[in-house]
């Protein structure tokens, strides 16, 4: 099953790097190579699949979607960028992040030329598709750049806060990660002429996958390993970010494991023995339990979701039945 | 004829400042208060009248045209944000800068919302004018971006060579400013529904200001006040622009008077003292003559582009003719 989804991935994701290539043609050659930097540095195109998938659900040829593909994976890049440089991130997928390289002037402007390539991409369907459709899709992509801006605000103000709430927590990864999931599943299909109700369940079971990932991205920041994270273990932990499992641990831990949390998470400095010790505090406290529940429930109702659409290929249903469970499976 | 004009230019940029209001809503207050306080500090909101009059030239009514010149101003205000962190400037429109108020992180974000929110004040065209016309006019919105990133990166790469030539120069300040007049002049125009030979008219003519304007800023920069420039004087000898101005005085002044210049060029802690005697060896070098006489030759152009296009509101295309003036005339 997975092995049918990974081979499916490669092929989008080698059929959507020559349309990135295209797309991020230049002449500034030092631009352009801050650029592409952690577009060659890797990544596994999840959005281009679920926006190749999104439209193939509803009938629209692979080829055709690729632009779109290429359009949300531009414009992911351009957030990890300037994200890295707000958080101090130094490294990400195995490599040194952009601004480490360049610099951070550069990294800036290499992220701002991303996503005005990102709406490049998209319009390359001008001419393929109905106007009235590549709107919709530009309305969208629109959508999700203010949505994840305000998402990484609202994960910049957490970090200083220690009451954050579980509620606050899934409103920032929705707007963080969730949104940008929903809005390349909506893209593929509204362009492939998907009906409102389609469209309506096709951008819940996104959504949802969205969440249910993130939550799971954060469990591996506090239990995964550093070649598998491609970064340094607990950069949340020394960055303060309010995870599910953090909130969870915070409210259902004793004072004094609450005291050893608040005084090694967010600064920057700690050591990894005392990261190492909150981690325990936090695992513990059976945060990855909950975490994993409510993750579950999300990737629940997604799969709920996708099951009530009509589709016209159902072997792309069942990819994206596979590309949930692959993203949200269990992690230990 | 310069009230009419500062009469109408005030009249739009209060018809425009509401929009701009209506599209930067959000609850993420702390990052909206940001992406604002640029916008909130002033500006002469120069390429919305653009935008309006050149949509007017061609019979639109003026209201239809202030979503697109909203979106020019937030496109515009994007950039300086971002170019403010990366030149490390504190002070733009007698206001300290976003990121010395916010930090660096919070600024990179207000710009990357402002961004985002171009192409939304774009979009809230939909349903208004007709989808191919709005396609258009984000392609334009599109190449701006993109171009006025590989300006932004010409003149960051020009401030460590000393053998920049004239024609880089032109090329880059074309990137760097001039892109946006002329999308923000084919905007307007476009949606109005002027024909291809019109719209290579009024694209000329906006280039053309564009370059004459920027001209005219960079001389302003060498001999304008501080109040007048509402930043420090010198900023663009501190920081090794590679003007118009400082290139033909490197090509034109004794071996030893270059020494001078390259001696305290884009050293960021040469005294005033020492930029006077640069400045003043750039002035006498007959420097602000030549740069003029370039400034006109490109606002002629643009006049004569201007004159050739087949106006249907001929008190627009006064005001246009007004604004070219106006943008680049005599400063000393």
């Amino acid at each position: 099953m997975v092995d049918e989804l990974l081979r499916y991935a490669s092929v989008i994701a080698e059929r959507v790097n020559p349309i990135i290539d295209e797309v991020m043609r230049g002449e500034e050659r030092k631009l352009y190579n801050a650029s592409l930097h952690l577009l060659k540095a890797g990544g596994k195109r999840l959005r281009p699949l679920l926006t190749v998938l999104s439209a193939r659900l509803f009938g629209l040829d692979e080829g055709l979607a690729l632009y779109p593909a290429a359009s949300v994976e531009l414009l992911h890049n351009f957030t990890l960028i300037h994200d890295d440089i707000m958080d101090r991130d130094e490294f990400r997928r195995g490599v040194p992040t952009v601004h480490k390289i360049y610099g951070e002037a550069m990294a800036i402007l290499a992220g701002d030329l991303l996503f005005a390539k990102s709406y490049e991409a998209m319009l390359r369907l001008w001419g393929r598709v109905p106007d009235n459709l590549l709107v919709k899709a530009l309305r969208e992509l629109t959508w999700a750049a203010v949505t994840v801006a305000e998402g990484q605000s609202l994960d910049m103000e957490f970090g200083s806060r220690d009451d954050v709430r579980m509620e606050e927590y899934l409103t920032m990864i929705f707007k963080k990660t969730a949104a940008l999931f929903k809005a390349s599943a909506y893209i593929g299909s509204v362009i492939a002429g998907a009906n409102d109700d389609d469209l309506v369940r096709i951008c819940e079971f996104a959504k949802s996958v969205g969440i249910a990932f993130q939550i799971r991205d954060d469990e591996l920041g506090l239990i995964g390993d550093e070649k598998v994270l491609g970064k340094p273990v607990f950069s949340d932990l020394r960055e303060g970010k309010k995870t599910l499992l953090i909130i969870y641990a915070l409210n259902n831990v004793s004072s004094s494991e609450r005291e050893v949390i608040l005084k090694y998470l967010g600064k920057s400095n700690a050591s990894e023995d005392d990261l190492r010790r909150v981690a325990k505090i936090v695992v513990d406290s059976g945060a990855l339990e909950f975490s994993n529940r409510v993750a579950e429930d999300y990737l629940k109702k997604g799969l709920t979701a996708l099951d009530g659409v009509n589709a016209k290929d159902l072997e792309a249903k069942k990819l994206l039945m596979e590309f949930a469970l692959f993203l949200t499976k269990r992690l230990y």
